[in-house]
């Protein structure tokens, strides 16, 4: 480890239980062969954060110890440990806050993403990045070029799900795209969409705020689907972003034979399918799990201009507010907050 | 139209009503532009001939108006319209049971099957092959060598659409594959299955019966739902081909990550699916709507000893008693019926 | 056929022989079935109408008889054959200039852009569009939005082409791209892997004032390979827009580990490949032939501003001085010239 | 590491110049972490071990100190390093010969083979297998099933090659494949596409006792290019296995429109190849290096007498005689030659 001059401790917001939060002091993680030390920036608060807070679990993976959320994080290379080039030390980073096994046949397929062996940020047992620092495999620390703000480059982790997003829907120019939802996601997902040459991309939700808010970023055109019927649509892609049953299926409807339906949005655990459509329409149903390898792009579409990260951010915390941060996440009209470890 | 002696009118099973056959002498058809006309020999009755029979309808398909059913069918090339070589007069033939408008952007981009225009044999409005002469678009004729009967060539029809399964299923040599449904699709998928290089092909059936027929065609092994849990098999591929909700949630959860789901089985409008599998592994989950290019691949497969098509014949019975052949088809221990025209 | 008053005859511009053309006047064709008679506006002048005026050849083309050239093409429908909807009758649109046979495996697989029946515009012995009228399929004809104009409208055939070699060569965002060649196709397939997403788009050319040019349009860096190396590019995509040799095996070996090399110009017959780097890099190395399903997307890339077709007209010609015209293709500085019929 | 009773030293075949092998004494390697320390069973002679033994070099990579030579292998696993399963000790196995980074680009984007921090068998620096024990990867250590003998074990190796020119060719049921060339790789390509399912698979060569060879393994036809022209044939992939000039332009010029072209053999550095015939019929002309993920296909494919290697021995030496065994492979008749060590 060639380290410039580092503390031996940290703060660190730390979830004790379900509603519960606290402030602790750890020693600084020391970064091993590959690995390196960020000193963390900003930290983008998720959905799946505020859920483990208020509930304790998501699905199978429980709260059972004090566990660090946040893993939509932005910093500052501070140590490399051994077989990483010391030039490193001082680079901007985003990080990419996966650890897969690299030797399992996904990994060796090239989906790391669906690894069994995954150590992922803020995934119970795994701690995550509201601290000041946090160690990581040298190639998932994504350099950052200047144009790109440190909350921006947190938030590379959330766009980095639109490009999945929009990889898994085969979006390519002149591509008709819905997308349920005006949250986080789903205005991140119109801005990717648009990258990847969407010419017409409909955002659906019920809230009017939100509708507008997706006509700002990314959005050709929105529907209320409590008054507009989305199925004669006949889009190629149909992204799901928000995880409510009966948009899934009015979504699905509204996708032309061979089309894609990608899901991204969480909630029900079952919903009602209707078999005839996929079957008599050949459509293409999957869904994204995290991500791999869009990093780079992702920098590449900010740092171009063709999406906007900053202006997604709605409220500011420093780290020993973390749940402040959480609660705000939960406002209406909040789109992204973010907690600035510094 | 270039002809030999045919005469003038010919005989017609026709579906007057729900349960209602009856034969009719109507003129025999003649061969426009680009057009053959065949002389029926053999017609495979299909589950969703038994259907309309039955019911009077298949989901949005409703019969309003007498109707010829049968679609899998052989023959002999006995005319040919304008524009047709006069030389395949006597050919026998396969029929690919439709006709796509060739000009639509689902035609245009290879994916006939999804014509909107389409016109498919015994679908109402337009009439099948339960009668001694059809037409058809001359490269919908598939000439077929002697190797394969004229009941097998007939049965080029379902295995067409193991073959488009195996296709969507992405089955490759050393594959994994569960199979939901022992019935005559389920087979034919299996042989499939093996002949596109499943190194494991494990066929799901509640009837002992099935199972045992199934091992007899294609499948490696074989499992009761009611008693073994497919969950932990992480198969490559399942293919539902029993339309049963739960062997389509419980195929579905025994796929591997990034592997495939393929839904060929009809039954139920609506299935509750496991929305947190399909995303968390990545699942792709499609269905089949009949088939593209997949005759000339039969016939190779069949014609070659891969696939056996013959022994799957279990009832036979002349065109004159096509009512007896679909009750024939409905009993246990059928697998397929065949109205023998000649 | 529904028509308005159209003459019975019109002016034809026609290749005589090698060097040689002059103008007749000859009927006005009738639309067949499902075809639409179009009033020509604009028709660019394409390599290849000059490489036939000039050579009376292309390979394996050999002009025998009276040809008509000219291929890229805009106008207005003015009358409709049978079964096509009389409501098009005004409507302007632009001309994908080939008649597949439709029926063929390829064109039946997607791909009928290889049909071996093929008819193309100005092909021998297919006649092109430089005349008052031509007759076309209704589904290759294409409607063009108001914010397209004329000469725009025209010029979607080669940006077809240039749609269709991104396409081959997967252009993503964010995919480094080398084009060879700063002529039409150079500049207008910059243009289109800009509109896919490339990060980096590098045209080599020797001429300084085309590699300025090329910055013009799409290019984000060029290089003089007389003096600049592109082998340590590792780009993800070469693609060849001039036929020089030197130029495709230099930018093959710029292609970094699975990459993709497009042949789009012609020019030398054969060409020395050092097939070691393609095995031991595993390259895709392929070819563009037309295209298909292009001119949608064009046009959308062209009317949201994306691609600017107009700018890169530099001389306009009436029909009466096609030899003009395709004199003046030939001159240094010219990219487009177009022959304004209309 | 946990260790059965091994010997501290191993004799060792060394290339110690063009030309010049000699038998050394060596410590037995250690296994590191993941790794697993195997007893070498048998060895194939490739090609390459022939170039490397009489030229010294291949292309770029050029022997300048000794080397062990020898990468097709089988054995069995006598000690494990950390982390590996102390159960597997014991396990025969096949070995996959490479060490990628398991970090870089290509790595996780599935494309490991192309990995530019490649660790290969026999390739210098890294030495070979032509000794009494090696040390590999745990993962890339494949379990063998007791059908396979230990040299149908060892001889996964080629037939990994040939899986992957499978592959690259897009060989389905039903596909009609040309190979240039009758010797090892021909022959066991031609067994690889039959497992594949092609119906045809038609294998040129100039020798008469090749063509033979290859009717025995895999081929369902021949032909001497000496006199057939294959230019007619259109099969759907040429598969070179020669490196011959000729032949590689021939089996080009034989492939259908949107075929495949798969680069296999090595031989001379650069061949003219027929431009325009790649453009105009827009072929996918690519190559093979090495392989990812095959072994276990492999196994299946011999395991279930789908393909056999067996027979493909013409020839058995000592470790002590590997000087004899690379002659030997030189010889007419010969196929594959054998170091058996144990």
């Amino acid at each position: 480890m060639t380290a410039t001059t580092i503390a031996n401790s940290m703060q660190v917001s730390v979830l004790l239980g379900q509603n519960s939060l606290g402030m602790e002091e750890r020693p600084v993680p020391v970064p091993k062969r590959d690995q390196v030390l960020v000193e963390v920036a900003k930290v983008g608060v998720c959905g799946s954060d505020v859920h483990y807070y208020r509930d304790g679990r998501i699905g199978p993976f429980v709260v059972n110890a004090p566990l660090v959320l946040g893993h939509e994080l932005s910093g500052r290379i501070v140590a490399v440990g051994e077989g990483v080039d010391p030039e490193r030390t001082g680079q901007r980073v985003a990080i990419e806050p996966q650890k897969p096994c690299r030797r399992c046949s996904q990994c060796k397929a090239g989906r790391y993403n669906l690894c069994p062996f995954m150590e992922f940020y803020a995934t119970p047992p795994i701690d995550g990045a509201f601290c000041e620092y946090v160690v990581i495999e040298e190639d998932f620390a994504h350099p950052v070029p200047d144009a790109i703000s440190d909350e921006a480059a947190a938030l590379l982790e959330p766009l980095s799900v639109g490009i999945a997003a929009a990889r898994k829907g085969r979006i390519v120019p002149g591509s008709r795209v819905l997308i349920a939802g005006g949250g986080p996601i789903g205005v991140i997902t119109a801005q990717a969409a648009r990258a990847f040459g969407a010419a017409e991309i409909i955002v659906s939700d019920p809230v009017a705020d939100r509708r507008a808010m997706a006509k700002k970023f990314g959005a050709t055109d929105t529907l209320d689907p409590a008054t507009d019927d989305s199925r004669s649509l006949e889009v190629d892609c149909f992204i799901d972003a928000c995880g409510v049953p009966a948009a899934i299926v009015a979504g699905l409807e509204s996708v032309r034979g061979a089309g894609t339906v990608v899901l991204v949005g969480t909630g029900s655990d079952t919903v009602s399918l209707p078999i005839p459509t996929i079957m008599n329409r050949e459509l293409n149903v999957t869904g994204v799990f995290r991500y791999t390898d869009t990093w780079p792009i992702g920098a590449h579409l900010v740092a171009s201009g063709q999406i906007a990260l900053d202006p997604l951010v709605t409220g500011r915390f420093p780290l020993t507010e973390v749940e402040s941060a959480l609660n705000a996440d939960l406002q209406p009209g909040s789109l992204k907050t973010i907690v600035a470890v510094r």
